[in-house]
């Protein structure tokens, strides 16, 4: 066995910010190389951040980033850190080949470079292109055919980008081929409700296949609507875990790992960039970089955070939503946030998760009563700022509602969008006076179904509880309170708001369920239509009213437009429209079975 | 030489309307038929309309789809029309293929089926799949690796679909190979500026290297964002012209053709159903339907719609954006359409094209003057709804801005955004109230740069000159005048409105060009900026000053969440963004050079 010392950076890069993401680089690399790492790694696009969607077209943003990685590489060695190779995911092009009709414009390239000695001394690029839900990698990368085997100090180490795992053939067959002792993957892996285990699951797999142990590092931070959770993490080659990073948090996690010395170390080096035979797509390129292994020496104990409690999904859900906040108001250039908060369950959760995100000196809140609010609406408000210490202003809407009626008299459901327009009018004003970034309450069970105003609630830059169906809300109000309590801190949501029933207030005596199913009984339906291919007669089938089916089924294949116009919010889950599923507004078609 | 007499269908289905589809593919059959056509031919998807989007990966679609078809070759059949070989577009999936991951969910296809004697005779698939601008096939889509050759009367006839047309490989040569002696190929091709050339030119092209005749059928009308142009063709194997239809409008146009009898016609007829070897990923397929000519008959002359005249482009646009607005309307169910009219270009403009579309009697609009209106904006506005003959309603907002004020004391840029808002939810107020679907008025300019209110300008469901650069607006205003009069009618727009210099009358003496650059200046550098790749430095390189440049690159690169924001709106070009380019927003680069 040859020892080798791994720095792995769990790190949060912006996309476009090529400057940033480089400087994180050369910094974690001085942490890796203080902690006597041999090889440091950071995950899928790093330089450029993840995902560039068509900016990787631009031929201007593809040189940039070329030229950003070979100054990378550049100033590490100037820094005194040229001797530790460092693996990045950065955007190239595929060299050599001309523009091909029915190819991304540019050949542009998911790519990986190990930086040494001042030179981008090996590159590859990502050869399974994910194409599907949140992705569209056809659309914006050309495939890789090389799969990178580097002998480092006597062990032979292969390098592939995320999608590369997950599928079978290609890179991992060919790490396979290689006889590579490890398998490393750089990744920009979304959070996902329950992913870590698949993750996990997926890297035991492969290292058994493989026989290498396999090194998963992952982004972390929020991206627009990404949220990438890190948990990176390292299995041996019997698929046994050896060290795991926290979810959520930056973090640079060194290890020590005891692997197969390479076959022929010391005898007859590989011959270097000397490709072999492509097997499925996918040819080993071979790079001798130090046959002799390290002196051997003592280990360091491994980090291994503990695995999430399985029960545990709710707080995480929580962290995860907290995450896409602090960094969508963090990397828009915002210093704060403004929201309208109404005594009810969501704006009271979004105001928490905003709270918990850029603290409550820089959340501000608008109570806006109108003629219909109730008195607890508005000090079941009062109370939660009061618990979190946010600058909260309030704004009778009643003159101006009566203003825009005396105007033009509205009834029904005019009447009551009209409120709601009022509102998101003070909330714009507010923003646009004060420069706060405005966050939108709705929740995913009102999106799904359009119970929402258009221009109303549903205006803002971030919707922070979008994926988040109504039952889910109350379970992290809930869960957010019994937080507090284990830590003996004031619970921040009031009681009274998580147990009233709920109500927009736009009418007399209005409660949702005028409109809408129980939540209980809609989410579950709601999340198999969205959520899976099931239509019309399975949730019959599945012992659901058919006419309540049909109903809702109309509802949400009505609501396009609205969600489209939503703003952007943090994705906790691929049940989901917008990114995952893309659907024309123009639909006369509803299933009906 | 063997004589065929064909009829394409140049018409405008719905997406998701499978019975509305069909009975336009029986009603246009019946009237090919009694034409005396012996082939009878329909657009790309013309069963489930195009595009689709994610429904292709809705498994109970693909089924409706595959059933909708059966059903329509019965039904063909029922009404005496099984003897007349009927080609059509629909979703379908491949045959005997399980799940493979990467490859679209349920396996679906983009098919075309050949119903002859109430049956679906014979099917195939679209090979090349385009994954660029607004398609992304290769998400929708798993390629077909067939190509269908059938000899009917003795001829044998070759059928692709849309994009396989536009590449040399795959079905283009496999119908050289299959010496067919025509290749019928079915199109969903959407309207750009001066693309007609484009695909005359190509059919040619592809007349003379496949030495077949091509008959090219697309569909006509809008549909969300896309506006399919018709403009179907057939040209004979030297590349000459011989028939085309007119574009924008629903078409059924007959064609007789003397084509060259298939070499073994009579004497030894092709194994049916017997594929051949697949060169390049398609395999030929032969069919045999009829292998005697039809008797000799005197060919009725060809419909050869005149080509249009290249200067009449702001025209052909102007029609673009009228079919665009009226299908929009239709084909979402409304009745009626409200805007805001300000006496301004834009939205006199948009107001015409909406009368031009729906009707004066289905246009409502609203006078929403404020104390910084001018007098001529009223006086400009009434004259242009007298003209056209629609409903007038005048709203002054200053009481409400005022009822606003009192409330929150506002300044500056967010005093300019209440007024805008004010009307938006004023013209929702009317629409909720009376169900007509709300039109945005802003223009391509103000898109591109964000000189626009979110929730204020930005309110609507539709967006009639979105893709009109502000210079391309007074020429298609232009346009139409000088339209009316040559046909003797009043100029629908006040000359005024024209000639005036652009303000949004948001502050006392306020013009465009305290914000913007002169239009004409402006609009070159964004159609270069967003239309091509190039950046900062070739725009200087250009002529324009630098630090304009930079000025414009900023505006239209800070501009990403607006434009998210802003309704559809009939496509023009694919200079754009939106569908054609997909960028983050969250995005800390701008090029430099």
């Amino acid at each position: 066995m040859a020892q080798l010392r791994i720095a792995m950076a769990q790190v949060n890069p912006t996309v476009g910010d090529l400057d940033g993401n480089s400087r994180t680089v050369v910094d974690c690399a001085r942490r890796a190389h203080q902690a006597g790492a041999h090889l440091a790694v950071f995950p899928e696009l790093m330089v450029t951040g993840y995902p560039v969607e068509d900016l990787a077209l631009r031929n201007s943003f593809v040189s940039a980033s070329v030229k950003a990685v070979a100054a990378l590489a550049e100033r590490l060695a100037e820094e005194g850190l040229g001797e530790l190779p460092v693996g990045v995911g950065y955007l190239s092009r595929r060299a050599g080949v001309g523009e091909r009709y029915g190819q991304p414009a540019g050949t542009p390239q998911n790519a990986f470079a190990l930086l040494y000695r001042g030179r981008v001394e090996i590159t590859s690029a990502k050869h399974h292109l994910p194409n599907y839900g949140v992705f569209d990698e056809f659309r914006h990368f050309v495939p890789g055919e090389t799969l990178p085997v580097v002998r480092l100090h006597g062990v032979d180490v292969a390098f592939a980008v995320c999608e590369d795992l997950w599928q079978g053939g290609g890179p991992v067959a060919a790490a396979r081929r290689a006889r590579a002792g490890l398998l490393v993957t750089l990744n920009a892996s979304p959070y996902e409700r329950e992913k870590d285990d698949v993750r996990m699951e997926l890297c035991q797999r492969r290292a058994r296949e493989t026989g290498a142990a396999v090194g998963y590092v992952n982004m972390s931070g929020g991206q627009d609507e990404l949220i990438f959770d890190g948990d990176s993490l390292i299995v041996d080659a019997e698929g046994e875990l050896i060290a795991r990073a926290p979810k959520f948090e930056e973090d640079l996690f060194v290890t020590d790992l005891a692997l197969p010395a390479a076959e022929d170390a010391g005898g007859h080096p590989p011959r270097s960039e000397e490709p072999e035979d492509a097997v499925d797509g996918v040819r080993v390129v071979r790079h001798l970089h130090s046959s002799a292994p390290i002196a051997p020496y003592a280990p360091e104990p491994a980090v291994l955070t503990p695995r999430a409690d399985p029960s545990s999904d709710v707080g995480e859900v929580y962290r995860a939503l907290v995450v896409g906040v602090r960094d969508y108001v963090r990397k828009n250039g915002f210093g704060s946030v403004a929201l309208a908060l109404s005594g009810g369950i969501d704006s009271a959760l979004a105001t928490t998760v905003a709270v918990d995100a850029v603290g409550g000196d820089r959340v501000h809140v608008l109570l806006l009563p109108s003629e219909h609010s109730s008195e607890h609406s508005v000090s079941d408000a009062e109370d939660l700022a009061a618990r979190q210490g946010v600058a909260a202003r309030t704004v009778a809407i009643a003159p101006i509602v009566e203003a825009f009626e005396q105007s033009m008299p509205l009834e029904g459901v005019a009447a009551e969008n009209l409120q709601a327009r009022v509102r998101g009018t003070l909330l714009m004003g507010l923003s646009n006076q004060e420069g706060h970034l405005v966050l939108a309450t709705g929740n995913k069970s009102e999106l799904a179904t359009g119970y929402s105003t258009l221009y109303g609630d549903s205006v803002g830059g971030f919707a922070p509880i979008k994926d988040c169906w109504k039952s889910l809300v109350w379970q992290l109000a809930r869960w957010r309170n019994a937080e507090a309590e284990r830590t003996g801190a004031v619970p921040p949501i009031p009681e009274n708001s998580i147990s009233k029933p709920p109500s927009a207030e736009l009418r007399p005596g209005q409660v949702d369920t005028d409109s809408l199913p129980e939540y209980d009984l809609l989410d579950g339906m709601l999340d198999t239509y969205i959520g899976t291919d099931k239509g019309m007669r399975e949730l019959t089938l599945d012992g659901y009213d058919p006419e309540l089916v049909h109903r809702v089924i109309r509802m949400v294949d009505k609501a396009e437009y609205k969600r489209r116009q939503y703003p952007p919010g943090p994705k906790i889950s691929s049940r989901n429209f917008g990114r995952d599923r893309r659907l024309p507004i123009t639909n006369r078609w509803t299933p009906r079975n």
